[in-house]
C-alpha cells in the first residue's frame, strides 16, 4: 500500500506520483485497464502511440462521464481511433459508460505472472499521461487481494454501465475548450491588454517558418522516443511536444533575441514565456513545458479542421490552415514579444 | 479495508457507498479532515447546518481548485460562512489552496478515542452530502496505519499549499452554471420546443404562492431534520429540499391535476417530472428529488441577487424578487404542463 501524491513543490510529501508508478508501469505489465471519469484527446493519443510502437500492454478503458457530458471532436477521434486499433490488434477496447455517469478513477496493471496492482484516487487518464494541467493528485497504490478487487469492479463497471465506443452514435459534440485555459504559466490576456500590446508592435520583425517535413520538430510525436536502459520500453514523446528550430539566417539578423527568455502575448490573447537557446540561438521554446508553444500552434491547427489529432503535420495542412509560419514581433513594452499565427 | 462505490443500479456492486458511510462516519466522530479539489455551494451550507445543529463534528476542510478555477457567488459566500462560523465556535476552519491546483479528495474521520478512519478517491465533497447530481464515485476506505498517513498528509497539504480563506481576497468570481444542469432526471429543452409549448398554452391556470413563513416548505433546512434513533444525531434536511404546498381552494378547481404525474417545462427551458400527491392532492414536489423543484425556485432566488444560500426565504426575498407565486398552465400535449417562476 502506498499513497502517490503529485509533489509538487511545495508540497514534496510522498516518494513518488501516480505519473511516476504509471510510466514503470506501462512498460511491466501485460493488460492494463481503465475506469476514468475523464479523458483528454492528448491523452488517448500519447497512449496509442506507446502502445503501437512497443507492442504492448493491452488496454481496456471505460470512459465514464463524456456520454453525458459530451466530447469535444478531438477527444472522440482519439477514443475511436484508439479502439479501432485496439480492436484491430486484439490488444482490447474503449467502452464509453451509458448508465450512469461514472466520476471514478480506477487503474488496474495485471502483469505477466498475473500479479496485480491497482490504483485508485483523483487521477483522471489525462493527469498521469504528458498532461501540460498541473494537477496536484491524491491517489493510493495497494497490492494483492485489494487489487484484484479493484480489477474485477473495473470488469463488473464496464459490463453493467458501458458499451463499445463503436456501438454508438449520437454524441454530443462539445466545443474546444479554450486552447490553453488552465494551463500552469500561462496567463488570458485581457482585450485592453492586448490591443496595448497591439498599439506598442515595433519595427523588428521575424518571420518563423512551421517546417512540415516528416521528422520536423512539430512531428517528434512520431520520433524516436525515449528508450529504457532497464528493459528497451519506448516512451515516445507527446503529441503538443514542440520544438521550434530557427534558421541561422534568421537568428543572426541584429536584434534577434539570442539566448533569451522573455514574454510572449499572442494574437489569440495568450501570455507565457518562451526562450531562446542552442547553437546560433536555433532553439525556439515555451519555457516551462514544451507542449505549452506545441499546443498553441498544433491546438489551433486542430481548431481550425485543419489537422486532427494524432496526424503528422505536412504541407498539405499547413495549407489548408492558410499560414506556415509565425511571426515573433518585438514591442516597446520591455521583455514583452508578440507572437501572431492568425490564418 | 473496504471499496465503496455509488452502487447505483444497474452497478449494485459494494455494500455501501462513501455517501452511506459518511452519514454515519459524521454523528461518530469529532473531527472532520477534508481536502476536497471542488466544493459545492449546497454542500458547505449543508454541512454547516448539520454541525451547527449537533455542536460537533469539528471541522478542517482544505479546498483544493476554486482559488485557480473560480468560486461562483454562491460558493464563495458558503466558504466564507462556513470559515466565520468554524473560527468563531473554535470549530475548525476553511482554508483554500493557493500554491498548487490541488484535485484530490482525502478525508479523515478522527473519534473521540483518536481511531481514525481515511477515505481516498474520486469523491469531491459536493459529491456526499446530498447533491442533485448523481455521479457514480469510487473511493476506498482504509484504517490503522495507513488512515493515519491519510490525515497527516491532509495537514501537511493544508500547511504547504493553503491558507485561510479570510486571508485572501480579489476571488476570481465565475457566472453561476446553468440552473439545473447535468442533473439526472432534468433536460434542457431548446428553444424550437419552448415555443412550441408557449404556442400550445391553455386557458386552464393555477396561480401558486411560494410561501414565505419562517417555517413553510421552502425553510425546511431550517426545520428539525431526522434525528438518529441510534446516537441521537440530527441531519438536517438539505438545502434545495422544497416541496409546495397547494391549498384546498386551488386543488379543488376542476381540471386541477389530482394526484398524478407529469412533465413541467419552465419558462427558462428545463423540463423535468413533477407529482401532485397527499390529501387534498396538497403537496406538489418534483418526481425523483424533492432538490429540482427546490434548485429551479431557490435557484433563481439566488441568481437574481435576492436570496444568499443558508438564507431563510421570507417575504422581503420574494419581494425582492419580484414574484411570490408560480404558475402552472395546462397544454394541449399530453402529460406537459408549463411552469412560470419568471420575475
Amino acid at each position: 500500500m502506498e499513497l502517490l501524491l503529485s509533489n509538487f513543490s511545495p508540497a514534496k510529501l510522498e516518494k513518488r506520483s501516480f505519473k511516476d508508478f504509471f510510466s514503470i508501469q506501462l512498460s511491466e505489465c501485460n493488460l492494463l485497464r481503465i475506469a476514468s471519469g475523464y479523458i483528454s484527446a492528448e491523452s488517448l493519443v500519447d497512449l496509442k502511440n506507446v502502445i503501437e510502437i512497443n507492442g504492448g500492454p493491452k488496454v481496456e478503458l471505460m470512459i465514464g462521464m463524456h456520454y453525458f457530458d459530451g466530447f469535444t471532436k478531438g477527444q472522440l477521434n482519439a477514443a475511436i481511433e484508439l479502439n479501432d486499433f485496439l480492436l484491430k490488434s486484439s490488444m482490447g477496447f474503449v467502452s464509453v459508460s451509458i448508465a450512469s455517469k461514472f466520476h471514478g478513477k480506477m487503474y488496474s496493471f495485471i502483469k505477466f505472472d498475473n500479479t496485480i496492482n491497482s490504483v485508485i484516487g483523483s487521477s483522471n487518464l489525462g493527469s498521469i499521461l504528458n498532461s501540460i494541467e498541473k494537477l496536484y493528485e491524491a491517489d493510493l497504490l495497494v497490492s494483492g487481494k485489494l487489487a484484484e478487487d479493484i480489477n474485477t469492479r473495473i470488469i463488473d463497471l464496464t459490463k453493467k454501465l458501458a458499451v463499445n465506443i463503436d456501438d454508438l452514435n449520437n454524441f454530443k459534440i462539445i466545443e474546444e475548450n479554450d486552447l490553453l485555459s488552465g494551463n500552469e504559466g500561462v496567463e488570458r490576456v485581457s482585450k485592453a491588454e492586448l490591443l496595448t500590446i497591439l498599439n506598442n508592435l515595433l519595427e523588428l520583425s521575424f518571420d518563423i517558418p512551421v517546417k512540415s517535413e516528416p521528422k520536423s520538430n512539430m512531428n517528434v510525436f512520431f520520433g524516436k522516443g525515449r528508450k529504457s536502459p532497464l528493459n528497451g520500453y519506448i516512451m515516445p514523446r507527446s503529441w503538443y511536444e514542440v520544438e521550434i528550430i530557427v534558421s541561422k539566417s534568421i537568428t543572426s539578423v541584429s536584434k534577434y533575441p539570442i539566448n533569451q527568455e522573455f514574454y510572449v502575448v499572442t494574437d489569440d490573447g495568450w501570455k507565457f514565456k518562451c526562450k531562446t537557446s542552442g547553437t546560433f540561438s536555433k532553439n525556439f521554446r515555451s519555457s516551462n513545458d514544451l507542449k505549452i508553444l506545441g499546443k498553441w500552434i498544433k491546438g489551433r491547427l486542430e481548431n481550425s479542421g485543419a489537422l486532427k489529432v494524432g496526424e503528422r503535420v505536412d504541407s498539405e495542412i499547413l495549407k489548408k490552415y492558410g499560414r506556415d509560419y509565425i511571426t515573433l514581433t518585438a514591442t516597446s513594452i520591455p521583455e514583452v514579444w508578440f507572437l501572431d499565427y492568425k490564418s
